[in-house]
């Protein structure tokens, strides 16, 4: 491949990303080992040094299983599902905005950009109601369960994430909501993101995890471009499973919504970002409208 | 007292300070106290509906202790001075970050205004560089001590401040900064305070604390109005001792660079910020060039 | 009452009403005694302060008398109504425009803000054509007469007064309109400031008379708020008699028409304008929609 | 004379003149002959028309004395200056801001531009200070005399004229200021045209008068174009004499401060306004640096 | 004819063009004699003067001819029309764009104003297809005849003439447009001219030609003034003939478009501009809606 | 070399240059094959994607002379030198203005993107002023040679390009200027490119030409990089020589005058543009301070 060709197959796109907004949801493994996310955190700064609108946002599961762990906190799980009692939410919340998010910002301003962690109480971003109880399947027998303090979300007003933006901020968001009553929620951090791509009328709603995209039924290929309708069938048939619906349910849901398209794409490897974004071909998954 | 007397003392004050800037310490008791402290913070909205810009700058040492015994950490003092430890930095952060000043964040939303929570990190608002080997006197011998992660502030970028106070954001400060290579460091509530009104040409610099002012050397009576002189004068006198000292400090410092004038007030009692601010004679210390 | 508290009940309408424009109507007794006029200007002047924008309207009846009889030009009445001959429009004119208009703004200037005097002609603020042939009963026969130069306001431009306000001005109306042919004609101050108060959208028309409100029929007390509703069906049974049915006709043509609330305040007491807007019960007549 | 010549002629001067401050002085006959007065203003809203920012300002000498008597008001002169006395002060505001002024501001209107009628106090546009005691002889003593409310400027806040001329309004200036106690005070309009000029930068300083120019000490013929020092002179060896002086030599201030330059004309010859400014020979005196 | 009468009747049309846009074609005669040219480009400077925003078309056939022969190269011409093949283009815009557009840009230099030349591929301005195959009759037999690289416009991008008069240059229009492939087309000035008009809302469209103007069928007397369908029926009538026709057609192209009026005007006749422009009855034919 | 590392190695360059002015000189075999000419257009608006303002600057010597001699007039040369007499001047702003300079805009819009071709008497881009006689050498004997109408700059008023350049048209610049009495002048390509990037403040000043940069004396290697000291040194050591010389003084005029860097780049290889400046090493000769 000669730099000259690379850079001509580049170039288009880097005209055609200009001024757009991306929402990057950071998660799985970027989230524990600091190399990855400090690599996958350059490639954003890059991004926003050729004039595209980064929004981060972020997960935390598994550091704040460690965390109460560590404070003799035993997690409660109900078929599947967090419960998640007042002292849970306070931990997962320092761990989500004072340890996670404060950390990704330190490595933005490392990497020569300009962050602002935001929760989603700064400027009454994301407004959530508590999540109604959820009916689970229990060994032989199905129950309601209250979840605790699990929000979902019902209003973005992106206008704090517009200044940010507008001013040449990256704004890293916590997957933290507030109630009418301002009362803080825990919330799924892909929906967020997905919430947010929409608020935004983002460009591109991109999923940065440690899979590679979306596999057939064998596992042996990831299909590089699909559209909504195919996704559909492929959860309908059990092709796309577990925890790879929701991710793919939040990109539907912003694509339905006037997101340009979607990516799914293996963070681990570095500078997968860049090659999904600047070559013809990619690496990971787009789907499109 | 009349109602219309009151209004007509009030309203040129409401006048003089409209579009002014005021840095707000929030300190001892109003840390601890829940409606201690969502007393405060409704006077804060209070003040920013009738057009001053507000920024908050808090503290957080005694909830640091708790979490770290709560997390089964003994807290070190060498000579009365905290060691913070990489461990004891991050749960500073989680609980100065995640839980202190995102808890005051939605108290704001629960008034009815917005607020937005801010690290130093932020925006590279506060760049610090590690503290010296500090001199400590532990019994009869001294001793040069390395406080750990302990900073102190080196450059204030009030950028990110501006743009939250242009678009009526109540910006949120936590008293942590970054060095130059983007790592996190503990720093001194009240010289943070004192450096962003100074970076921010602040009107006010208010220190809303659980003593009723500087008092004179029997603790009988607070003194209403002092001249930075002679605050010089009663700290080299002894009068202005202890725990004042770094409070009236910061003050002077600030008074030094072009802050209008500061002021001590006991945030125990209910509205003291309105009648300080709003009455002639005032309720706690101002101290002024 | 203690301080705080006063502080605390007027804050919240100090945020309510900043930005929003007043059209007061100044009246009666505060047109003759100096003391009292000035006394409602410093009020006026410290509604302005907190970001209220204020545009005065003012009468001038019974100083126009006086001066035609300094004159040696006995005032015609016919049925009640003022004949206004060429003669009289002209001192009627010098009296509004050069004593009592040009007065009141320098009693602003005094007060420490800026006011504008401004006729109804100055940028064409209001166009009239001359009033219809009144029917009077004169004894016990009726009679069309014609009053003169006297106008009824057919257009407002409010262009001339957004320019002052939003150049922080107080505009100080006379009650003189022209009509197509730019001839001048009076016109009721009443009904010029309800119309100004349509044409700005201002959020209150208060009257500044001297009497202290709408009564009821026993006259032993003032009704504190009135639905528009409840005014028709006063005037309708008489409890609303004489000169009060013009004001508060005026009044419910502008809350018809979008004005949010209106008030009628007798001026001759100090600070009522102050206490009404500010204080939870107030000390005149609100009417509202 | 061709059409296409005096077009030739005086388009370069519509072109020079668009967007330049004029200020000029209405007074003499144009004041007291409606006629002549009607087609001064046609002729200055044609200068607004294309883009020349009108102010007026107007004198009112003959008519305060014909008011004074109809009043009954004996109008009292030391040495020849007019005594002030409070209620000479008053019948000359009326007359000034009441009369001349409001119908000069509704023959704009009736010649289709927007004017507004301002006095010395409206947005404290003239600042005075009463004047010192001016020394008269009296047969064949002197006297030091007490004009009265007579005042001379002090201060030009041209701001207001500023805000009016920008939004395309002609501001007509009644010749009446106010002191730093906001008293009023009658002031000479010659003078304030120059201080006006002054203030606004204006291009040219105008004298709508009613004789032909400054004229030879023979008065056969009238200089066409003076050089300020050529105009010195001509007091001094007294060729300019009695009430020419003080026009000239408020005009001599204005250029020796930065107006381009001024022009006496007679406005009892309709249409002198045009021929002066868009023939080259014009029809008056042009005082120039 | 008085000076001054002149004047009064020029201001209000003066007043009346100030801000609008009249694109001015220039032809015949104009583009040959050079000092007729400097002529009409100094009145056209004159009406930029005074806040007109003129905007030239230009044609050349008789100067391209002139070009091709001296470069030893036939014109061709089948049934009146030429045709334009590779190398008569290459001429064409050689002689339109380097020569005569250049030429003119040169002159408003001259003049003391400033001229943009500007060519139909000069921000994509004039998009053109290649005309379609043309009937033209021979002798006594039709033929389809192919005029080679000629256009019709299809489309008129006005923001590169947009973005230049809002700064204040003249823009010079060339007759060359390009097609979507950017291969370039020789159009017809007129046509260009009017399109440009209606693209830019033109209050005029002037033709600048060597004609007096459209005249009735004894060539006696020149119509002043005529409505579209009046000019519709002398085509059909035949009185409008011949080289009359298309200009005439552009015109009414124009004004069924939105264009206010459209002037035939004499160029030859020094300052015809201005009087058609700045008279009451003008010297040639004004077409109107 | 992989993807990902030319993108990382790119990336810092786009940000670099995002919103810099450079100016291009378009030079050589680029002017005259078509391929290659089109292949550099194409780079160019690659880089205007990326948000590069670029100007360029066009020759077109050889176009001149080919086309004079197929009009059949002879090119004179003296000492090297063109003389260009009237008819010759007229030729080559046919060539320059009316076929060079639309082509390239017309290949612009090709590409995809808006340029607009100007001449130096374009909003009186380029004042020259006649070149004076030159002292030339012929055989043995040295004579003053007028060259005709050549000038030299000696004002730049880069207001034209400023305006296209806010407005994202690509500028391309014809060699032609316009002396004071607005006469047109044949001008230096190089030097008006240099004039140009100082008047503009431009980042770099690039020459795209048929050589490979500045070569050692033995022509075996080009320097990748040169001090502006170093360039002085080789000129008189006669290591830059001949055709090289004005190109390399021009830079240096615009390196000591502000100029960030300057380029020679061979054009006739493909991208040579993009590779010179998006990779570290580069493919031609980079002057710097």
């Amino acid at each position: 491949m000669k730099r000259e060709d690379v850079l001509m197959e580049a170039l288009p796109y880097i005209q055609q990303f200009h001024g757009q907004i991306f929402v990057i949801k950071l998660g799985g493994h970027a989230m524990v080992d600091q190399l990855v996310l400090e690599a996958a955190i350059r490639d954003v700064v890059l991004l926003s040094y050729i004039g595209i609108s980064v929004v981060l946002v972020h997960g935390g599961g598994p550091e704040i299983t460690d965390k109460m762990k560590a404070m003799g906190k035993e997690p409660k799980f109900v078929g599947g599902l967090r419960i998640t009692d007042q002292e849970t939410l306070e931990i997962a919340q320092m761990v989500l905005v004072g340890k996670i998010n404060d950390g990704i910002v330190s490595l933005i301003a490392k990497c020569g950009a300009r962050g602002v962690g935001i929760s989603g109480n700064d400027g009454s971003l994301l407004i959530a109601k508590r999540k109604e109880l959820q009916v689970v399947t229990i060994e032989d027998r199905t129950e309601r369960v209250d979840l605790g303090h699990v929000g979902e979300i019902v209003e973005v007003d992106p206008a704090i994430l517009q200044m940010l933006l507008s001013n040449e901020y990256i704004p890293v968001v916590a997957p933290i909501a507030i109630d009418r009553e301002s009362n803080s929620l825990n919330i799924n951090a892909d929906t967020a993101a997905a919430k947010i791509a929409v608020a935004l009328h983002a460009a591109k709603l991109i999923n940065l995890t440690d899979v590679d995209g979306v596999m057939d039924a064998e596992r042996t290929h990831v299909y590089r471009r699909l559209k909504v309708d195919e996704t559909n069938e492929m959860i309908n048939s059990g092709v796309i499973s577990e925890g790879m619906i929701p991710k793919v349910e939040g990109m539907v849901y912003a694509l339905d919504r006037g997101v340009g398209s979607a990516h799914i794409i293996n963070g681990n490897t570095e500078h997968n970002l860049l090659l999904e974004l600047f070559t013809r071909d990619g690496v990971g998954t787009m789907i499109h409208p």
